[in-house]
């Protein structure tokens, strides 16, 4: 059994964390932390896991965290991970970030879009955890970012027309919208129900923080660097995002090719699903699971490619990705503890 | 492995029931039918099974169904399901029945309520598949009938108080309110989005069909005949049940007697969460999970005691409960197959 | 034209109430206040006010209030209320508040409710504002204590049967379900969307401060002391009240006589519509208006009649009924700036 | 005061004419008329409607329609618009036509996206009626085509660019989201509340017919045809549409020039309101309006110029453009019986 702790616990990741810790047959888990809640027990807290778990909320302290665990989950604000992890990874445990802090290759992009970085040491050995385009290193990781919600959509709508050439890289086009739960559970009169019942926006054009980290990843899969226009629009639902992805077509591309494209790039995959040509998939498709799926069309009118993602943000986008990201490091099937259907309706 | 087929597998109840199926340990999905999707893959009609099922939707015959099983799920519309479920007998399997068909003693009440009733003789044989009520009896029963969703609700808040003599039954009100799925997935105008949405109503005031099965268990609980009002509501959710049962206390009755009914009632029920004092609960904590949670509160002022349960409504008000009862009847946990937290948000 | 100022504007009810004043072709809005808000542009906070009304947040002072209007709104706390409402009336205008503190004939009940009352000389000249109750003490107030919006619903729903003795006052239950913006524009944990949305939940049971406002309305209606049960519950949209309301009929009254008592107590009411027979409403077909919809059922199983009611808990509970308090208060016809229909979809 | 009857006017475009229409100052409302409720009281079908209108449905017949009335709204699905609108011109009858049967200036684009055309003569009279962009020709108009949902929130978000020659007419990407009442309140599982809550999808990708209409009016505006991506995506909300549109921009051009374009475009409309800089607008501060609100952001990383646009759909995108579109027709203010504010929340 794998040893498992969690630092933060108490939001929404952490609720899903949970939820497939107490799941996953290869797993134990052994702490979780919080600072607000610390000293409270998990199931008061969140009386859904009445009878699923007796943890109680430890401080987050890396010997708190590292007391009996093999592999640690931050899932704590940016900037607070980096804070925490190092001493963690001293402790000889490996680590699956779920902040922005690991994601970048260079830390001269993070700390443009972020803050000073305090680690940059360890921004070279970080993986960035998408397993279907990393997951050799990621097996080898000791410490894995995990992606932001919004790329793992994007890059995974994108990644078979880059690495195949059949798209002109400079016409990506990412337009997203998500479900609440992506603004964290922190109250806020953003997050009012009667703010977001009945109503639809876009926020933060043009300077959402999870542009460079999509950049970063298009650009590897390019080969060279890549701009693009990335929008996000919040969606009054709970869970769930869908990128609808827009690129002008290389010249010779087809829609064979493309075709050709997602089936040989997915081929094995154990979580991206390819919809039926002439088909688009839904939120509700993979709504509490590890999924992606995907659909997309050649317009000949235009030449371009349409491509619609779905994930869940919790699953998919955080805390299931984080999951899987830990079976590889741990040696386990990719698909350990996360082989439930998705709930509907 | 037990082996299972569903009749009627194409609706919420049926989704519910493939969906816990495919993680069951102890179960084996042998064959879904639906006249209606008879011939199409389970993954092309449900795109979140792709992956998890590779079903095909048969035609709905007991041949087919019992081809190779030993236990089939009814979820058939009533009447429908007693022209199934005596052929199904019959082939030496066990019979689970989601309808109303064979949840009443009285073949008289049940023809009272609905229609007249073509297997009366096998109402005495069904057991009332409330597991807390009657666990012995479903653990020795080939057919069981699964009790309604607001049945489950109201029994539950009530039973511990009517077991003890601590409420007078005849003051019982149980005013219950649900989430969209309760009503199928038939297309309708009543469950169009937007006749839903943004609204709340009252429905079936005093004639719910729920009542006398609500009626046959309370008065079992009693000891004598009970009327109730039973008036159930609309909520613009999908899934989830909430009941607020109220009643007036008998003489002597106290609330420490009334906290320690509930505790002793529920002593070793799996699926029983009672709230700390003072607390109630919300749907959202017991949302795909087979719990029933339950708060209550005595008033002096009045003298009434108000309890209030909630479940979801697919999954302990059917489909759940119903693999619960399949587990009872074939000597697996009573809990086999339904250990998943609850879903949040 | 009445010149219209209003204390504490920048809330749910002060965006309704500024909604209404706005199409009132009797009334100008001369200052609206905010302590939060203070000297930010109305529509700059509300955009949706862009075109309809270029005031700017002043100071909470009464000398502001009162600079330039003949009826000041008070949409205040509860407390911030009676600090301010003394000084506006000794300045001459009318005042509708809507806070609790002026809804009591006895300080005493206040206070054992809420807190000490700083004028409970006011409270015998403040008139509780439900127009269908007290018409003609409204016309002459110069202090109305606007009601609170599950009392609303209840008080219309129960007033026919108590004023004609149809029902026993000891066995009134009021079960009622809010939308979330009954609970104010405050952002919490409680109103987060994904802690709100797809849930349903009871809160406050046996304790809710608008408890013992129904019982003093409703006990002058019986012309006794009347206790009842009334708990609240939370609706995941943004607007409407349903209240169930249980009562046991007297001896001799009949269906026929119910109907009548309604029929009769409502006649002329520009603001109460009944269902047709056998009907009962939904929120949704008075959202956005100041109706209060009402159907009823005589259950003779238990000799309990079960009325229905629905209002917008923004509009009749809360800012279309104060409009209304201020058009009898100003000689205006009641229906003054309220005659537009309900919003549907 | 005008003379009005509304053909179709029983689905959701209709209730909201009616709505309208019944606070229209200027305006009688004389007849209704539905297929499938003839007979029936408006006020028994929609008891919304109880107490602000007594009509009942008619037949749908020209002669009716007629009977009493200076203007005839056909709110009726495409092609039975078309049976029926030369019969109202015939009687003299001035038509606002609220399918797409009269939208387009040449038959043969409607007949490659839609049917055979039967009255292609009556095409070049119609004028499509999106004020801002045709004011004066619908004032001399006797037919307007009344322009879709989508289309109006695309048009106005592209046209002070096109206009200008701000952006190149082939980068156009047209990214667009509706609630759930576009689709209309006809029964079906695709509206189905538990299919439509807490999902998001695309439908019609790169096939949806108001395509052709959106490339009609900005290839007038660009001078030349322009062929664009136009996805529309199912919101679960009920009202409201917002639209993304991305174009490249054109060489020369700066944000100061594109800041221009849309106050000098939209300077003196009465309807389009422009968010301050940096904001962008929701579907929420247009509810229930009008009003289109547009935000706008260029994107010197990839020279390109994002529009955000928001309406309603219900009355921006269909009811209260016809209406307004009516006012210039009959002489009357545009504004006319359209100055409520939105609804909030």
């Amino acid at each position: 059994m794998i040893r498992v702790a969690i630092a933060g616990a108490s939001g929404y990741t952490g609720f899903e964390l949970i939820r497939i810790m107490v799941q996953h047959p290869e797993v134990r888990l052994t702490a979780i932390t919080s600072r607000a809640q610390m000293g409270q027990r998990l199931d008061d807290f969140y009386p859904a896991f009445r009878g699923h778990c007796e943890l109680v909320f430890e401080e987050p302290d890396p010997a708190v965290l590292t007391r009996d665990a093999d592999v640690v989950f931050t899932a704590l604000p940016h900037q607070a991970a980096m804070d925490m992890v190092p001493a963690l990874l001293d402790r000889g445990v490996k680590v699956v970030d779920l902040s922005a802090d690991y994601r970048f290759r260079d830390p001269a992009v993070y700390e443009a879009w972020y803050q000073p970085h305090k680690t940059p040491e360890l921004s070279s050995q970080a993986v960035y955890g998408l397993p279907e385009l990393h997951r050799e290193a990621i097996r080898r990781a000791r410490l894995v970012g995990n992606p932001g919600c919004y790329p793992t959509s994007i890059i995974l709508a994108a990644a078979p027309l880059l690495a195949r050439g059949l798209v002109r890289p400079e016409t990506i086009i990412a337009d997203s919208k998500s479900g609440v739960s992506g603004a964290g559970r922190g109250a806020s009169l953003a997050v009012h129900f009667c703010e977001v019942n009945e109503g639809f926006k876009a926020y933060k054009v043009g300077e959402h923080r999870h542009t460079p980290e999509i950049e970063q990843e298009l650009g590897l899969l390019a080969g060279k660097p890549v701009s693009i226009n990335f929008t996000p629009h919040l969606v009054p639902m709970s869970r769930g995002i869908l990128s609808t992805v827009y690129a002008t077509v290389a010249a010779g591309a087809t829609a064979e090719g493309i075709d050709d494209a997602f089936h040989n790039f997915y081929s094995g995959a154990p979580f991206v699903r390819l919809c039926k040509k002439g088909e688009f998939p839904s939120t509700l498709q993979v709504r509490g699971s590890n999924h992606c799926d995907l659909g997309w069309r050649f317009d000949p009118r235009t030449r371009r490619v349409i491509v619609v993602s779905v994930i869940d943000n919790l699953t998919r986008g955080a805390s299931g990705q984080a999951v899987c990201n830990m079976n590889l490091m741990c040696g386990l099937p990719e698909a350990a503890g996360l082989a439930a259907p998705p709930w509907q309706p």
